[in-house]
C-alpha cells in the first residue's frame, strides 16, 4: 500500500488569496478504536461548498498548480476577511461525507469486525484517497450496496429525517420545505409520503413544481408565482403546518411563510387580539442558499421564533438512540427512499478544473457532482 | 350606586377612521367567583397604545364629540386595514392593568375575602370605572398600600421577573435589555443588582446611560456611539450574557447582538468551523417601540434563535406555583424593586384630549401617565 495519498485542502492566505490545492499527505495508521477507509466516492453538497471557497469572489477564480496537483486561487474581499480569520493560514481538508473500503483497522474488536466492508463516513476531510476515522463514525452498508450508492448517506439522508424527528419532538404536525426540488426536498417529500406527514413543497421555478408533483407531492407552492402568498396560505390551511426549514436564508421568504402561517391561526381565533395569535410559528433557518440579510416583517404576533438549524447540533440534542434508529433507517432505504443522484463524477484533479467549478459552484438545484477520489 | 359607568372604547370603522371615544356602559354585577372592582389608577403602557391606536395615522387626530364624551378620531392607511381586519366594527374596552377597591362581591368565599381590599387587577378594560373580574385575577395589595401604588403591579413588574426567570428556565446566566432606561428597564436593573444577575442595559442616549449608572447599573453601553459594537462585545465577554430581551423590533440592533455574542463565543473556540460556534445565543423581541422590519445579518452561525416574548403566552409556560412565586414578590417590594412613577395624572376625559395624546403617544423614555378614572 501507498505511504502517500491525495487530498483537496482549502488555505486562506494572508494576501486576501483562496488557495484551492490538491495536496499529498501521508497516510496515517489507525489506532485501536479507529478504520482506514479507502474512500471512492464523496458528493459535493452545497455545505461543503462553504469551506470549500468561502467568501472568495469566484468571478476572479484561476487555475494555478500543475495538472497532477491542480490549483484554483481566487480573490477574497477585504470585507469578508474578517469574517473568515479564524482560519488564516490554515490548510484545512474538506468534504463532509462518503463512502468506501475499510483497508485497515486497529485492534480493537468494533474496528476489525468492519475489515473488508464497505461504509459510510461523516466527520469532514473526505475529499482524500484514505481517511481514518473511528469505527464508530462509519455506517456499515449492506451487502451488494456499492460505495458509490452510500456516498451521501449521511448530510442528506440525516437531515430530511432530523426535520421530521424535529417535527416530531416539537409538537408540530406537517411540514414546510424551501428550496424543495432539490435532491434533500426530493428526498424529504419521499420520507413524508412514506409516514403520511403533510409537507408544503415551495419552489422557485414552474418546472421544479412540475418536477416534485410527478415525484407524488401533493402540496406544492412556486414562490414566482403571483399568487404565492394565496397559494401558500391555502397549502398551510389544508396542512396546519406551524413549523418551516428553509435553505434560502436571505430576504423575505421567512418572513412571509410566518405571515401566512399566523393568517390561518388568525382566521380560526374567536376574538381579536393586537398580538396576534398564540398559534407558535417556527422556521429553521439550515442554509444559505442567499446570503443576503433575512427582513422579517413582525406581521405574525408574538408566537413566533427563527432560528438556525445545524445537522450536528440537532443529533447531540436527539441523543444516541434516535440518532442509531435513524441510521438503521437509512442503511434499509438507501437505494430507494435515500437514494441519490450525480449529474458528473469527477476525479479529485478534475474537482479543481474551472470547467467543473463553473457547473458545481453554481448550487443550481438538480446538479450534484460525485467525487471519484481513486479515479 | 350608579348602573352607569364611563370606559374607553377604541373602535375601527369601515370609511378607515379609528375613533377613541368616552362611552357610557352598564356597571356589571359579579357573579359567585367575581368581584367588583372600583377602578381608581390605570397606567398608560407602550402595550395599551397599540390597542388605543393600533396602526392609525396619528398626524390626522383629531377632537371631536362632547366635554364629558371626548371622542378622539384619525385616519388609518389602507395599507394597515387589511392588519387590523379582526377588530373592524368592534367597541374594543382598552386597559390592560389597573387598581382600585373591591365594592361588591359574589357569594364565593374567595370574592367575599377581597371586599373593601385594595387590588390589582390584570385583564383588560381597566380603563373604566368599574371593571368585573374572577377573584382569582385580583392581586391583594398590602395594607397601606395604595391604588395608584399597585396600578403598575402587573406588566412592567412581571415582565421584568419574567425575563429573569425566563434566564433560568433557559440555562443562560446573564441578560441584555434594550430600552434600557425605560420603567421596566430601571426595573429589571433593580432586580438583577439584588439577584447578582449580570444585566447589559442598552440605551440610545448618553443622558440615558447616566441615569442606569446612577442607579447602580454596572454594565451600560449606547448604542448611538461609534464604539457601540465594541462596547456591547466587552460588556458580553465580562458578562457572558447568552440571552436578549429586545424592546424595539426593528431594524439592525438584534442582528448585532447575535454576531456580538457570536464574536466572544468564537474568541473561546478551540479550532475554527464555518459554522461558527455552538454557543447557543437567543434574542427575544417583546416591544416594537420600532416598527420597521428586523434585519438580520446572520454572521452568528448556526446556534441562534430570534422569537416573540409576550407575558402571557410566559405566564403559561411558566405555570401556577412560578406565577404565584413572582406575584408575591412584587406585592411584598411594591413600592421599592417595583415601584413605577408618573409624570402626569389624567381623568379618562382628559386621557382623550390632543394635548395628552400629544405627550403619552410618543411613548418617550421617562414619560409615564397614569388614567384616574374617578376623577
Amino acid at each position: 500500500m501507498t505511504d502517500k495519498a491525495l487530498q483537496i485542502q482549502s488555505l486562506l492566505r494572508e494576501d486576501q488569496v483562496l488557495e484551492v490545492r490538491l495536496a499529498e499527505v501521508p497516510v496515517p495508521t489507525p489506532a485501536a478504536d479507529e478504520v482506514l477507509v479507502r474512500v471512492e466516492a464523496a458528493p459535493i453538497n452545497p455545505s461543503d461548498l462553504g469551506l470549500l471557497f468561502g467568501a472568495a469572489d469566484m468571478s476572479t477564480a484561476r487555475a494555478t498548480g500543475t495538472a497532477e496537483l491542480p490549483v484554483i486561487e481566487a480573490d477574497v474581499p477585504a470585507s469578508a476577511m474578517h469574517m473568515m480569520a479564524g482560519r488564516l493560514g490554515q490548510a484545512l481538508p474538506v468534504g463532509n461525507e462518503g463512502a468506501g473500503t475499510v483497508v485497515a483497522a486497529g485492534d480493537d474488536g468494533a474496528a476489525q469486525a468492519l475489515l473488508g466492508r464497505t461504509v459510510g463516513v461523516f466527520g469532514g476531510e473526505l475529499y482524500s484517497q484514505y481517511r481514518c476515522v473511528k469505527a464508530s463514525q462509519c455506517l456499515p452498508l449492506h451487502e451488494g450496496t456499492t460505495a458509490e450508492q452510500g456516498a451521501s448517506c449521511f448530510v442528506n439522508p440525516m437531515t430530511a429525517l432530523g426535520m421530521v424527528e424535529t417535527m416530531t419532538m416539537e409538537g408540530h404536525k406537517a411540514l414546510v420545505h424551501t428550496a424543495a426540488a432539490s435532491n434533500l426536498g426530493q428526498m424529504l417529500n419521499r420520507i413524508c409520503l412514506a409516514d403520511g406527514v403533510p409537507l408544503v413543497n415551495i419552489v422557485r421555478k414552474a418546472e421544479q413544481a412540475a418536477l416534485l408533483r410527478e415525484l407524488g407531492a401533493r402540496h406544492v407552492v412556486n414562490s414566482s408565482a403571483d399568487s404565492f402568498v394565496d397559494d401558500l396560505t391555502a397549502a398551510l390551511r389544508e396542512t396546519g403546518a406551524t413549523l418551516a426549514f428553509d435553505a434560502i436564508g436571505g430576504g423575505r421568504l421567512a418572513s412571509t411563510i410566518l405571515g401566512c402561517m399566523e393568517a390561518v391561526a388568525v382566521e380560526q381565533m374567536g376574538a381579536y387580539s393586537r398580538y396576534g395569535s398564540d398559534v407558535f410559528k417556527q422556521v429553521y433557518v439550515y442554509g444559505a442558499l442567499d446570503f443576503s440579510p433575512t427582513t422579517l416583517n413582525r406581521n405574525f404576533g408574538f408566537a413566533w421564533a427563527l432560528g438556525g438549524w445545524l445537522l450536528p447540533n440537532f443529533l447531540q440534542r436527539a441523543g444516541g438512540e434516535r440518532m442509531q434508529r435513524m441510521q438503521r433507517r437509512v442503511a434499509d432505504e438507501l437505494t430507494s427512499t435515500f437514494a441519490s443522484h450525480y449529474t458528473a463524477r469527477v476525479s479529485l484533479a478534475e474537482a479543481l478544473s474551472l470547467e467543473a467549478l463553473a457547473v458545481y459552484g453554481r448550487q443550481a438545484t438538480g446538479q450534484k457532482f460525485l467525487i471519484s477520489p481513486q479515479r
